[in-house]
């Protein structure tokens, strides 16, 4: 085994790790760590720490760490084959096996997935596919998206347009001008402190329809959204948004893209979003849950509609120019089989919604008082403890962040692992969808202990 | 197991594979396969027949099939810790290692690595840090980004129009705007058939200033290619093409991104192709041979004069707002490690150059002479043989891509896999780095064995 100060060194030298400071990293200003092992929801360092990981890694690893039985069949795959391609009707029999549990699973409409690596380039298929359709489709001028501020649909150039969230944007010119934004379905942050949640729902429609109108219909292609909004602060949508929103975009011919790659596979405490808030989405995105992030994969699932569309573009235009070395990877998709399989065996749709509704009660319960608090909110095994400077005015933090950031490294010190959401003051959980209800409590207690000791 | 009628049902009705004719997949009129096994360098389907792959999956597995090292690699890190994010200054001891390796590796120049999952996130990473650099020394409008012709650098929407093949953008309504296309150092197609490879490599030097002068340097941020054109064609880069392009770029600051997701870790015969052709990078991009395929796994790995302005950038705008959830992915940097100490304990660079002049020698000799072969060319492991309608007038096939498609299916019934290049009728080879003398005899002998079956 290599000396933790060689590793250190190498790390500071050689490693430029996502979400980082860059310069305080390889000067050695900033602290590091070596995850060395896990298991249900804890995770180990090298030193020895365990941690309760409240965040499943990035809401990622809903089994939870140390499944045997994924391992087993990852290393099943890598003995027999690790790598083939999947271009030109080739496959294994674990991402054929994938593609038609993916779709069991999936809501009755939908036709077929094209799996990629991870949400992002998920998410630039769906884009590809819309664009692509319009032109078979005969409207090459209906090519615009339309996002919301705060969604969350990745980090690539035309992904992190999608995205609506500042740190991502901010020095890499982003958005792209093939992206529109609306209102943020976030009623704890309405502008109007008077509307009710079902007014608020009537306005976020009503600002789709008249960007749709001001934009004109004939360039928008499609609407992108997560059922629940994840990175920009873990929102569930307000009474009746769907319900007003999902008319607007029939009436204008515009494509639903249900962006699952966080709720997807039972985060909700049911299967998929779409079915928890009754969507009807043309292309559904697919990463994190499809594996529990035991291996990289992705998907975009279509609906009958659009592969329709898609088989008279191939039969006019030939074979789809579109493909992914590592499109449906072996390793991959023999990580996704066993992982779908151990998630029914094992009850976690259900549990996700019986430990998650817990946990936010337990929250509310032993956070929800602190002056300091604002929000705590959720939906299935999602949470969210919103800071304010002050509860009545609904006044935030200024400068944003800082607050939330050392909330929740007094939460780390006392073993929880919480996020910080990039934008606002946001202790966010989305612990494994196995959680018990100990570890619930566990994780309520150690969020008012750090919130007393940060903020008294 | 599984029938294989149940698997043949199941493909057809739910995935959508790359590069395919989606319409006749589904309806059952095109082949489809399923790959379930494989060793050095052939590969075996369900029904027992094993297949010489001397394209070796899509050039990426390098080390050649069922290496058991990598394979248990695998499993020992998809058993200890198969996934935790790599944000915020986290790591594995395989991340931090396999960084340190690619830089041990990459010219002495070069400084970092940023890990993404396949070639075509690392590209837009790439591009993403370009532009962060470039509004961090204060030229903002110095974004845009010049590729080749022919050049193939992913299959995303940005990525993708850095690709300069007509299958990759026609009906997807690429390139985008921010990317500009020069002259393909493509010596067998020049359009002026009396210059020598030097006065062509000074024509496309020409035409690569003369492109700047007319849009401007101050809009130009850099120039990306591969060391040797892959998917457009295998095409080695003229004599003296790389000592005229290079000072051009240099005169106008136009940084140089080498995209060596198929030249990297051995294929030319030397670890990296900018080692190979003198090229001093601003930044590498890396997948396939990184890993070999083993599992997902990519890098950017930037240069000491990137990295000054990137540590500027985080110093004064804070933590880096770009991240791929399966950024440095446990698995793949487990199996990055192993596939790196495998390719020095086997000399597979060595064998590379050794075997691979020996390839397109006994290419030469054997199917040189056919009237239809326009051009034997190659550099390393990787080899083309090019078809001509009329090789004295130097007239292509058209249609473009029916005849070597055929002969492509005429070489795998006799059992070797070879590829059909997507833009004219051009066979691919990419063997793994391993393989034999013998096994090379064979490709050139099926090869010409093809070539009469189809031709004559």
């Amino acid at each position: 085994m290599l000396r933790n100060d060689q590793l250190d060194a190498w790390d500071r030298e050689s490693f430029l790790h996502p979400s980082t400071h860059w310069g305080q990293h390889a000067r050695g200003e900033s602290p590091n760590a070596i995850i060395t092992g896990g298991s249900g929801s804890f995770i180990e360092d090298r030193d020895g720490k365990r941690l309760l990981d409240a965040f499943a890694g990035l809401y990622c690893v809903n089994v939870g760490y140390g499944r045997t039985q994924i391992a087993e069949a990852i290393a099943k795959q890598a003995h027999e084959l690790a790598y083939y391609h999947s271009y030109v009707g080739h496959g294994t029999e674990a991402s054929v096996t994938l593609a038609h549990m993916v779709l069991e699973r999936a809501p009755e409409h939908m036709s077929k997935v094209y799996f990629g690596l991870g949400g992002s380039d998920a998410n630039e298929t769906n884009v590809k596919l819309l664009w692509y359709c319009n032109n078979i489709l005969g409207r090459p001028k209906k090519k615009r998206i339309i996002s919301r501020w705060r969604g969350y649909h990745g980090s690539g150039l035309v992904s992190g347009s999608l995205t609506g969230l500042d740190p991502f944007h901010r020095a890499f010119d982003l958005p792209l001008s093939q992206v529109l934004h609306t209102t943020a379905p976030y009623y704890f942050r309405r502008e109007k402190p008077e509307q009710s949640e079902a007014q608020f729902s009537a306005q976020c429609a009503a600002d789709l329809e008249a960007l749709i109108e001001r934009e004109g219909a004939d360039t928008i292609a499609a609407f992108i959204a997560e059922p629940v909004l994840g990175t920009g602060g873990i929102v569930p949508p307000p009474k009746g948004y769907w319900e007003a929103i999902q008319p607007v975009l029939e009436k204008h011919d515009i494509w639903l893209i249900a962006d699952e790659v966080v709720t997807g596979f039972g985060r909700l405490g049911t299967m998929f979003g779409s079915e928890h808030y009754g969507l009807k989405p043309d292309i559904i995105t697919i990463a994190k849950g499809l594996t529990s992030a035991y291996a990289p994969l992705s998907g975009s699932i279509v609906s009958d509609k659009v592969f329709a569309v898609l088989e008279q573009g191939t039969d006019t235009m030939g074979p789809i120019g579109h493909g992914w070395t590592y499109s449906a990877h072996p390793i991959g998709a023999a990580a996704g089989v066993a992982n779908l399989k151990l998630i029914d065996e094992l009850g976690l749709v259900e549990n996700a919604g019986t430990v998650g509704a817990h946990l936010r009660a337990a929250l509310a319960e032993a956070a929800g008082g602190h002056p300091q608090v604002g929000d705590v909110r959720g939906e299935g095994m999602l949470a969210a403890v919103e800071l304010v400077a002050d509860r009545d005015a609904r006044r935030f933090f200024d400068p944003a962040g800082a607050t939330a950031g050392k909330v929740v490294a007094a939460m780390r010190e006392r073993g929880v692992i919480a996020r910080a959401m990039p934008q606002g003051d946001i202790i966010g959980f989305a612990p494994p969808l196995s959680l018990s209800r100990e570890e619930a409590e566990t994780v309520a207690g150690v969020t008012a202990e750090a919130l007393k000791a940060v903020l008294g």
